[in-house]
């Protein structure tokens, strides 16, 4: 959580002034976003979230996540919309950065997901992907097993000072990864980050999907894997079968897994935890001590790679057959 | 900036359902205030702000700001609501912590005030003075001369190490406020942090005040020389004496000073800078490197109690006569 990059009143007025939004009333950093800086803007015309896009995203990449944005609402997602400017574009540069003004969406992440949550998240991920399907724009995912071996040898001489025997481990598993991670599933626009922060809920109801600066181009698949991780592990890192089954359900009521992606699961499961583990561990060595935001632990994923290393069918995931 | 007090949806939901405010939204938590944890709340009922108190306000100080903020709405001060529940209480407890729904008012405070924002900002101070002349509840200000020495002696070893010579002029200066502080003059509620931070503009109108967690009982016109301190330096902290002018004459054309006021100018200025000097000075050797909140350079301050030494008259405050 962290405002990077302090703009001044004078300055976000007159980038206010380059929207048909009427005159700012307030605005306020939040304290969200570990990538971005983060204002809310309350206008005459409504209330906004004014994104300074820092470092850390590739300013050539904004366009096709703006317009996923806009592609997936046109296809009945709920997702933070980009206000276009009186020019007609979306982004434009405040503060010496790449910024864009979007509508605010309401809604409240939940903390400790339970099994309902777990079902609607499947189900709208599947969506997701359906209404991806048809997005003109492709970005190649980075962070995918050639960008994890990459972020590795970058941290791999201290990896060790984290977890007794981490270097050896990784490199094994990358080792296992660049021999047999798979190919040829059906693939599409995939979110890559649908953490429970980024999902919001008003009531029961799942009412939007945020933060779509990760999005690419790769399996669907690794995506239901990433959400594996990220939804159904206790805080003591349990695996928690029932919600990984109401997730998978969720997911195939809408968009049924083809065999080779029922198949290819545990692996998927486990490289997605090696995505999050070696840019965690990166984070970990290379965040200075007076940081605004604090690194993650980075040792939760290698026990969730564990535990999917340990998984010998998608059964094991709750998925029947 | 920071969110010190980490809070779950489900808390924060069933702290909303205390008040007659409708079901929750959204909840933000926000990157200002250095005292205080915030969220941004919005529910069916509207905005507000969700204060958590951390461990720097006394608890029992609670009922005095929030009394007051309601005291100063009835006499025409636009200042933020706090929202009574159900039970009428305003004070609850939420995470372990005092905690308050406020309501939010818009505003954008300004980053570099203007002489017309000083003129306003005197004129709105010189109000609050007198919508708080009947106000029942008293607050000694623990910041005033013997709060100082206190906290001077817990920083005096250290403060060589800031400014060369900082142990010896603070103790001299601390000599002299002893033996010269002023008595009797004209006293009743002051805000006691009035910075720009704190005051609110829409366009070029003063729409609001914020933030009365240093609200107490003292000199008006310490709270004149606090405000003269922290709207009329320049960012090279040259003293801007026309904005004092504007901000002098906007507060005398709603409260006239006395005689004595005017005189004890310099030294209330003078002591106003060592009120900010010494906590600051306090906070940057006790602040632990990796703090969510980065502490604020102490010498700034020693350059404005240096200037306000050399002031032998209010005129050169800009006040005539």
């Amino acid at each position: 959580m962290a405002v990077y990059t302090d703009v001044s009143d004078e300055e976000i007025a007159s980038f206010v002034a380059a929207y048909d939004i009427g005159a700012l009333l307030s605005c306020k950093g939040i304290a969200e976003g570990v990538e971005n800086t983060n204002y809310m803007l309350h206008t005459e015309g409504g209330q906004f979230i004014l994104t300074l896009y820092e470092k850390r995203v590739d300013e050539a990449d904004l366009p096709y996540f703006l317009g996923l944005m806009e592609h997936l609402a046109r296809g009945g997602i709920t997702c933070p919309q980009p206000v276009h400017g009186r020019d007609g574009a979306v982004l434009r540069r405040l503060a010496g950065r790449p910024a864009a003004l979007i509508e605010f969406l309401e809604g409240m992440s939940v903390r400790r997901p339970r099994m309902d949550h777990c079902r609607a998240l499947g189900a709208m991920l599947a969506r997701l992907h359906l209404a991806g399907v048809d997005y003109p724009g492709h970005r190649t995912n980075a962070l995918s097993v050639a960008g994890w071996r990459q972020i590795f040898e970058a941290a791999r001489d201290s990896a060790d000072g984290v977890a007794p025997g981490l270097a050896a481990d990784m490199a094994g598993e990358l080792d296992q990864f660049e021999r047999h991670w798979p190919t040829g599933l059906p693939e599409g626009v995939i979110h890559a980050d649908l953490f429970p922060d980024n999902v919001f809920f008003i009531g029961e109801r799942l009412s939007g999907l945020i933060d779509f600066y990760f999005a690419c181009n790769d399996a669907f698949a690794y995506d239901v894997a990433i959400c594996l991780n990220a939804w159904c592990f206790e805080a003591d890192l349990s695996f928690n079968v029932t919600k990984a089954r109401a997730l998978m359900t969720g997911y195939a009521g809408v968009r049924p897994f083809s065999e080779a992606e029922i198949a290819a699961l545990p692996i998927l499961a486990r490289g997605a935890a090696m995505r999050f583990l070696v840019t965690r561990l990166y984070d970990w060595l290379n965040t200075p001590a007076g940081a605004l935001v604090r690194p993650k632990d980075p040792v939760e994923y290698l026990r969730r790679l564990r535990f999917h290393r340990s998984v010998t069918s998608a059964a094991q995931y709750g998925l029947d057959g």
